[in-house]
C-alpha cells in the first residue's frame, strides 16, 4: 500500500478557529478527519503533520525518504520564502503536491509567488478543505 | 441536474500530436471523453468548447450566463495576457477553475503569472489531463 | 455631415445586466440611444459598432479610413494590451478619442496604463455613460 | 445655483505665452472667459483660482467645504507628485475633474501617471481650452 | 518542390496606404508579387496569408502541418504579446522566420521585445521590403 | 526648561471634520490641547505650528535653531516627497521624531516610504492622537 | 488586569554585549527590567518571550490567544522577511505593537521594510530601550 | 548690459552656519559677493534671489521673462522632484545653467537624478562655491 | 565599385574550433572565403577586419569613413555593452548591419539587447553563416 | 590552539545521498572527516555542527562567542533569506568564512545573492568538498 | 607649475567632422588649441590625450601619477560603462574633472547615468567646447 | 607538468601603491612571488598576465588554448561588464577559477555580480592575496 505524507506549515492549526471569512470555519482536525476518509477511497496509507517551524518540516522531508511515496503540502507562509524547503523537496525527490485553501492568487501581491511550486508536481489552489482531497485524489493519480 | 462549460483555449486542439515531451500524449479528444465520463459520477452535464480566438471565447462566456453552473477553463497562452477573458469571467459571475495540464510555475517566468486566477474559484496546474478531471470533482463540490 | 463611429470594445456588451455596482445600470443599447441623440446635437451621423474581438475591431478601424471622420473608442479590456488596435488607430489617422465608463485610474494598478492613449487625442473616463456624450461633444470640436 | 470651483496649478498663468506648440495659443484669461460662458449654460456659478504654489491650492480645495459643489483641477506639474493635493480632496470630498490641456499619455513617461486622478471621479485630457468645458458639462452631469 | 508560407499580421494590409514615412510605399500586394518572384529563384512554392485577428493566424499555423516547409512571419504588433503565436509555432516545429519591415530595435521601448523570437530560427529587421526576400534566402537556405 | 516645536504638515486642520473612519473623530485643536497637557508633565515648553505650505515648514525648522530642543513632526503628505523639510531638518541637526496618525504601512504602497524618516531620531505611526504623546515623552527622554 | 506580552527576536538577547555603537551598551536583562518596572505604572501585567526560532514566535503568539489583550513585538531580523509571524499576528487579532531600537529607516535599504507592519496597530522605531516603554505606554493606551 | 538671474532654492540660506562637512564653511552672502564681484568681470548685472517655497520660485521665473537674459539656479532638495520648476524654465525658455556645490552624483542614490537638468543648457556640480563662478563665466560665454 | 566592410568582433576568430554546438562547425576563415564569394554576385568589393580589442574596431570604423559605402558588423559579445562603438558607427552615419550568428533572442537574457541595433539599418540573426550572406544581399540592396 | 567551527545549514545532511549530479557523491560525514584531517595540518582544533533550523544556527553561533576564534559556514538554502544569521555573525565579530559546494552564480537567479556575504571575511564556492578545505586553510591564515 | 591632464575619450577625435548639429562644428584640435590658450590663463601646463582605447586611458591615467596635479576627462560613451576607468581615477587619487560637451542628461536615458562621476571631484556638461574651458579654470581654482 | 595561467585584470597593477586601506600593502609583484612558490607546492608550472585592456585578456585567454590546464582569472572591474572576456573563456573551455582580494560582496551594489563567475568553475573572494594562494591550491585540486 502506498504511503502519502501531508504536511500542514505554519499556522494552519489555527484554521477554524480564527480569521473564518478568509479560511472557512473548518478545523485543521475535521480537514484531517476528511483527509483520512478520503485516502481509504484509493487505497492510501497517511500521515499528518504540523508544524509551524521550518526546520521541523525540512526534517520530516528528508526523514520520508524511502518511507513515503507522496508529499501533499500546504507550506502556509513559508510558501513565499522557504527555499530551504524547497531544497528538501528537491533532494529527496518524492512526488509533492502544493496545496493552499485560499486562492493565493487574488489575494496581496506577495502571496501570488510560490517558492516552492516549481519544484512540486503541482498545485492546486482555492477550494478551501476540498483542496487537500483533490490532492489526495491527484495523489492516487500518480501513484498508480 | 447542473452544467458545466469547458473552455479549452489556443492550440489545445494540437494536444498529444505534438510536443508530447511536454503536454503527454493523450489528445484532446481522449481528454474529452475522459472529461464526459467523469462528469456522470457527479451526475453534472457537460458542454465543451475550444477555440484559438480570445473573442470567441470572450462570446462563449458571454452566452453561459443563465446556462451553466460552472465554467472549467484552461486559457492556453491566453492566461498570460487576456484581460477580456478575465473581464468576461468576471461579468458572467458564473464560478470558474482555470486549470493547465502542465506546472506553468515550473516553466519560463512570464508563464508563472496568471491574468485570469484573481477571479478564479482556484487554479489546478501540473497534474495533465488529471488536472481536468480534479477540476471537474472541484466544480461537483462547488455546486453540490 | 460629418461621421463619428463608435467603438465597444469586448465585454461592453454586458453593460447594465452585470457588475452593475461597477459599471452602473445602464446597457449599452440605452447607451447607444443617447448617442444617436446627442450626436444629432451637434449634426453629426454615427455609426456604432461592438465587438469582443480585436481582429474584427482592428479591421473596423481600417474600413473606416474615408469613411468616418472620427473615432469614439472604448476598446475596453483591450485597452492594456491591444497594440494591434494601436497601431490600426495610427495608420488611418482618423482623430481618435479614448473612453472609459470606470475610472481606470482609480481601479487595478494594471487598469492605469493604456496602450491606445498616445495615438489618441484624448482620453475621457470616470462619468458612466456621459463618458461617451462628452466626447460626442469632443469630437464635435475637433471636427467643427 | 450649484458651484463650481476651477483651480489652475503652476506655470498655466504662461498659457498662450510660451510653448504655444505644445499648450496652443488661448491665453489663460481666454479660457476663463470661455469658463464662464459655458457654466451660464447649465446655470452654474464658478469661481476661478491659479496659483504656482501647492500650499495655496490646498488651502484653496480646504476652503471649499460647504461653499463649492464641484472642484475642477488641472494641477499642472503637480499631477505627478502632490499628494498634498490628493490628500485635500480626498479629505473635502467635494467631487472633483482632473483636467489637462494636453494629452499626457503622449508625452514624457513620467507625465502618464497622476497622483491625483485616484482621488477624482474622472479624467478629461487632450482636448486643448476644450478640455475644461467638457468638464463644466461633466459637473453639470454630475450636480445635476 | 518544398512549401513556404508566408504570413502577415495585423495592419500589414495597410502598407504603402498610410504612415508611408515609417513603413515605406510598396503595398502589400507589391510585396507579395516580389515575394513569389523571389521564390522562384529558389524552387520553392509560397502561400501568403493576412490576417488582423490572432485566432487565424494560429488556426493558420495549426494547419500549416505537414502541408509546408518553412514559415516566414511578420507578425505585426503581435510580435510583441501573442503568446498564442508563439506556441503555435512552437506546437507545429515548422523552422519559423520572423520579418520586420521598420528596425523595431530603433523605435519605442516596448517594440524591442519580440515573445515570438525565441521560437524562431532567426529574426530579419529593418530592410523594408526587402527583408521578406532576404528571408525567402534564408527559407531557401535553411531547406536546401 | 527645554522647548519642543511640533509641526503639523498639510491637510492636518482638517482632523476630525473629514474622513474621521480614517484619522479618527479628534480635531487638531483637541489633540494640540492634550499636547499642551502632557509637555507639563515632563516639564517642557511647546510651540504648535501647522502649514499646507512646504516652504513654510522649511522655514519654521530654520528658525528653529538655537530656540527649540527638539522637534515633533507630522509631515503628512509631505512625508514622502518633500526632500526639502529632509535637508532642513538635517540642516538644524535639531533632534527630530517623526509621527503619524494612522499606520502608514498598512495603508497605500507609496504611504510606506518617508524621505524623513533617515534624518529623524526615531517614527512613531498607528496609534492616533497618542502618537504625539508618545512622541512627547520620546522627546523628553531624548532631553532628559 | 490586562496582560501584555513582550516578544524578542533572533539576537535580540546579546544586547549591551556586541555591536553597542549601533543597539546601545544596555542589555535584554536590564530592558526587561525596565519593562517590568513600566508595566506597574499602567496596571499592567507583562510576560517576556525571547527566541532566535521563527517557529518558536510563531507558537508563542498562536498561544497568546484568549491570555494576552497586546502583544509589544521587536521581531528583529524576522521583520523583514518572517510571513509566518505575519500570518500568526493576523491570526490571533490580539493588537500588536511593532518595536525596534535602532531607526531601520535609516539603516541598509533592506531594513526599511516590515513584512510586520501592516498587521500591527502601530510602530515605533529609533529610541533605543525607550521605544519598548513608549509602547507599553501605547498598550496601556489601547487596552485603557 | 545682459542680466543674469540667480535662484537658490530650499535650505542654502543655511550654508556656512550647518553641516560644513559636506557644504563647506563659505555662507551665503559671501557667496553672493563672489557672484556680484564675478558679473563684473564679464559685464553683467545679477540679481539673486533665495527662497524656501517652491511656488515663490516658480513666481520668479515667470517674472524673469523679458527682464532677465540668464538664469543661474541651485534647486538645493526641489531639483530631485519639482516638475513645476522644469515646466516654469520649459515655459519661459530663458537659458538656464543648473548648479550644484556638492557633488551630486557621489551622495545618496536620490541625489543623482534631477528633473531640471533636461530643461537646462548645462550642469555643473561639486566644485563648492566656485560652481556658481564657473556658471557665471558659462552664462557670460552663453551670452557673449 | 561600392566597398563594403565586414567587422568581426571579439571570439569570432574561435568559430568552428570551439563551442560547435552553439556556433556551427564552420571556421571564419571558412566564411571570410564564402562572403569574397558573395559579394562578387553583387559587385561589390569588401575588406574583412576581426578583433577582441573595442577601441580597435572604433578605430576601424572611423577608417572607414569616405572610404566605405556599407558596414556588415557583427559585435559579438560587445554588442550588449559598447556604446563606443554605438557612436562610432553614429558618427560615421555609414549605413551598417547588425549580424549574428546565433539567434540571441533565443539565449541568455542579457544577450537579447544589442545597444548596437538602435543605430543600425537592420538586424539579422540566427542563421549561422548564412546571415552573413543575407546581410552582403542587403547590403547591395541598400547600396545598388 | 586556535578554534573554528564549521557550520552546515538546512539539507547538507542529504549530500551524496540525493542530487549528486549537483552535489557530487561524497556524504556529509565523508567530508566532515576530511575537514578534520585538514585542520590538522594547519594546527587548528575544530568542532562541526549541521541543522536543518535557522534558529538552531543562531544560537550555535551566539554560543561561538569566547569559544571559537572562526566560522566556516555553508548557509545552504539559508544564504538567500536569513538575514538573522547575517545579524549573528555581525553580533559576535567571530571571522566568518562562506562556503558552497556549487558555484552558486551559475545556478537559478536567485541562489546568486547571498545576504550573508557583506558580513563574512570571503567567499569560496563552487569546489565540491575542496571548497571547505580552501576555507579551513584560509581561516589558517586570517588566524595565523 | 602645476599640470593638467586631458583625456579626450571614444570618437571625440570625430568632433566637428560629423555630427554637428549635436556635438557642435569645432573640431578636436580647436578645443585643444583654446585649452591650451586657456591653461596658460591660470599658469597651468598641460597635456593632452585622445584615445578609442579603455585600455589605453586607463594606463595613462596610471601613468599621471606623481607627473600630474590634476585630471579634466571627458570618458565619451566610457563614461556608461568603464568601471575600469573609474577603478583608475580612484587608485591614482589625482583629482578628477568630468566634462561633456552635451547636455547628457537631456539625451537617451542610458546617458544619463555616468559610473565615472562618483570619484570625480565634479562635472561639468553641456556648454559644448567652453565646458573644457570651465574645466581648466575648475581645476585652477582646486589647484590654486 | 600541468600549466595554470593567472590573469590579472585593469589596475592590479596599482596594488599596494594606492588604495592601501582596500586593498592591502602587497604589491603585485609580490603577489606574483608568492604564485611562484605556491604552485611549486602543487608542482604546477605558471605564467603570468597583467593587462589593463579587455582585447589583449581576450587574445591572452584564446591563445592559452592547448598550452594551459587552468586559468586563475582576477579580471578587476572587468568583472562586471566583459561579457567579451566570460565568451572568451566559455570558448576555449579551459577550467577556470574567478579571484578576488577583496569582499566584493561586502562593497557597492555594482561589485556584487559577476559576469565572469557563471563560466568559472568556481569563485574565491575576500582573502586578499591569499584569495591566489587558494585558487593555486584549488587549480591543483581540479587538476589533479
Amino acid at each position: 500500500m502506498k504511503k502519502v505524507l501531508v504536511i500542514h506549515g505554519p499556522n494552519l492549526n489555527m484554521l477554524g478557529k480564527r480569521e473564518v471569512e478568509v479560511y472557512g470555519m473548518t478545523t485543521l482536525d475535521e480537514i484531517n478527519e476528511s483527509i483520512k476518509e478520503e485516502v481509504k477511497r484509493y487505497e492510501l496509507e497517511v500521515e499528518i503533520f504540523q508544524s509551524n517551524h521550518e526546520g521541523e518540516i525540512v526534517d520530516k522531508i528528508q526523514s520520508a525518504l524511502g518511507r513515503f511515496d507522496c508529499i501533499i503540502i500546504n507550506p502556509g507562509a513559508l510558501t513565499h520564502y522557504s527555499i530551504a524547503i524547497r531544497d528538501a523537496l528537491a533532494a529527496v525527490k518524492i512526488p509533492a503536491i502544493e496545496v493552499h485553501l485560499s486562492n493565493i492568487h487574488a489575494r496581496e501581491e506577495f502571496r501570488h509567488k510560490s517558492v516552492i511550486a516549481p519544484v512540486a508536481i503541482g498545485q492546486i489552489v482555492g477550494f478551501g478543505p476540498e483542496s487537500y482531497m483533490l490532492a489526495v485524489r491527484a495523489a492516487a493519480g500518480i501513484l498508480g
